[in-house]
């Protein structure tokens, strides 16, 4: 960020009167130009036993398996922009029952969540960022394929949960050195 | 948004290749600002049977009472901003318990999570937004001075879910049509 949105004036980085932290100011027209993390919202979609996976067709992890799950838009709710994802990334029509992992990735500035849901019907298909689609057992899960810490982790909850068909939302933190992290 | 943070050059408003919505995109330097939703978190403190509130000294909502909270930090996890922004505000040091509400505002475009926590002291006062903090019983509650329905819901779900001693996660839409909103 370079020059202000408003004016297009030079930005300079200062910590504001009363504030605690640096941020890009213009001095031009006195905007504070505050950035912030963003949501990515998705869905843990069931059909019977199986759930509902998405193999990446773009980076990062191109190639990798994922729940679908993208960013939130302004005027969207949590639950709508989960619902959205899945019909762009999967082309599945999902029945959201709750929220059920939250995730702080405070090294990317991203607030992940997952909601539970199911499958309306057995239909769906590759989106434009994906590669294929598909339903998946427990035992057939591709653990080593998966792209992000949040997926496996919704996921091994969620198989350990329906042992007691009991559903809690969990709220975690992922916390990564940068400089030790493998993907 | 008028000019690109990073050229310099006017921006125009169009729906990109491959997207769905109207983005502010450079022509010059090819680059998509991206507008996305905002996270606000805070907390709903107890002590022994009270909870703590702030009176507000800031707009939106001056004089009006509300639970700590405010924006979410880049780099920072969902809990920490909570934590902090409760020290931020009520200048009081808070024991998280796990995540309570989480409020879609599409109208806003925000996400506002509570945690449920304990203060570690009962010792607090007021940070520089605020005019007053106070601990309240149930019978206590300002109810026709809350700042937001965000704070209202929290509450409410708190005294019911305390008498059972069982906090489930709740996840809810606020819908409120700009025309009629009173505030």
């Amino acid at each position: 960020m370079k020059y202000c949105s408003s004016c297009g004036q030079t930005l300079i980085v200062t910590t504001p009167p009363g504030d605690t932290r640096e941020r890009f100011v213009c001095e031009h027209c006195d905007t504070i130009h505050y950035q912030n993390p963003r949501v990515v919202t998705g869905c843990l979609v069931a059909w019977d036993d199986r759930v509902l996976l998405c193999r990446r067709d773009i980076e990062p992890r191109s190639g990798y398996w994922t729940l679908p799950a993208g960013f939130l838009e302004n005027g969207e709710t949590a639950e709508a922009g989960a619902v959205r994802e899945t019909w762009e990334e999967a082309r599945a029509r999902v029945l959201v029952d709750d929220l059920y992992t939250l995730f702080s990735l405070p090294h990317i500035s991203q607030i992940y969540m997952f909601y539970r849901g199911r499958l309306a019907a057995p239909e769906f298909s590759a989106g434009e960022e994906t590669r294929e689609v598909g339903l998946f057992s427990e035992e057939d899960i591709p653990w080593d394929e998966l792209a992000f810490p949040v997926v496996r982790q919704t996921l091994k909850h969620y198989f350990e949960d329906r042992q007691n068909d009991h559903f809690p939302v969990r709220a975690k933190d992922i916390i990564i050195d940068r400089a030790r992290r493998r993907w």
